[in-house]
């Protein structure tokens, strides 16, 4: 009988090695030859499963992305409208273990991604989720009545996103200086203050 | 007569030259030999001015916040405070070329400084000079008697900065999917919102 070898499976596993590579050593160190070693295989075994290093990145990449919207996914949307909203945009900052590695490789990626032209569309694909979940929040305070009447939409989008990351940023690059707790009491003031 | 050679010149030469890789190539490619190349020096004169790559970049990255440090202390701080708030906080994202090279180069370094202990007393000193900007905003607001009389002073200063910085990244990351105007408009509304 010949040997099956789950194809899909090697892959994340060598996915998984890069993220772990990645955290523990930056974007610089996470070559093919640093991410075989990690997963255990040879440089010939990798180049296998991907052709080339930008190849690996976009797989790995897109397997944290799916993580994310799986979370998502599985969450609870009944309850009150701003403890739904407070718990979806609480998925989109680095309050676990998970979330926070999650989230330093992904900014690892897109900053790469500005010299990268192949990760470029990914790291936009990502972008422009991540708006959409802001333009539904903010939409849907309007629809239920519960926001400011003078609030400016367009505005507001992009202040909530740009706050989301921007606390994010800082939770990731300066762990000590921000705690979980500061950053969701913030996003739950900031939701506080859209409401009439 | 001794050939008389300018220390400090050739070392911002260098940290010049650091910068355009960095830039061009991202942080991977931001090694002694390449930017030894940009800067058209041997390998071994660029170890003369900086023996190691952590110093180099330490030395690059202090060159950036003082030109920034320079740019504030220079600014005209007469006029409308809230005029005055904007203009400040419109130095701390990237509204011109120069700007954005400078907050693109600062994103990898201090992205770099999460692997790199050598690296992470400037980020952290940085991180604390603008955060000690928004603690200077908010309280000026409250002391001008401009604050909304229920703003939440310690909340206001994580959230002022986690904008600024989400705003920055955003324009880093994207450019072309937010623009100076919107970036301007953003900081302005936010500022307005904070006033009675």
């Amino acid at each position: 009988m010949p040997k099956i070898v789950d194809h899909d499976k090697r892959r994340e596993k060598v996915a998984e090695a890069t993220l772990r590579v990645i955290k523990r050593e930056g974007m610089e160190q996470a070559t093919v030859r640093n991410i075989a070693k990690e997963a255990n295989m040879s440089v010939g075994s990798l180049r296998h499963y991907f052709s080339t290093q930008s190849e690996l990145y976009v797989f790995t990449m897109n397997l944290v992305s799916d993580r994310v919207h799986q979370r998502i996914d599985q969450m609870n949307f009944d309850g009150p409208p701003l403890e739904v909203m407070l718990n979806l945009l609480k998925e989109l900052v680095p309050l676990n273990e998970e979330t926070r590695m999650e989230m330093e490789v992904w900014l690892a990626f897109t900053t790469k991604a500005l010299v990268d032209p192949t990760l470029k569309p990914l790291s936009e694909k990502v972008y422009g989720e991540l708006r959409g979940g802001m333009v539904h929040i903010i939409e849907r305070l309007i629809q239920l009545d519960l926001a400011k009447p003078d609030l400016d939409k367009d505005l507001e989008i992009e202040r909530l996103y740009a706050l989301i990351d921007g606390l994010a940023m800082h939770s990731i690059l300066h762990p000590d200086k921000i705690s979980s707790e500061k950053i969701e009491s913030v996003i739950a003031y900031h939701l506080q203050l859209l409401c009439k």
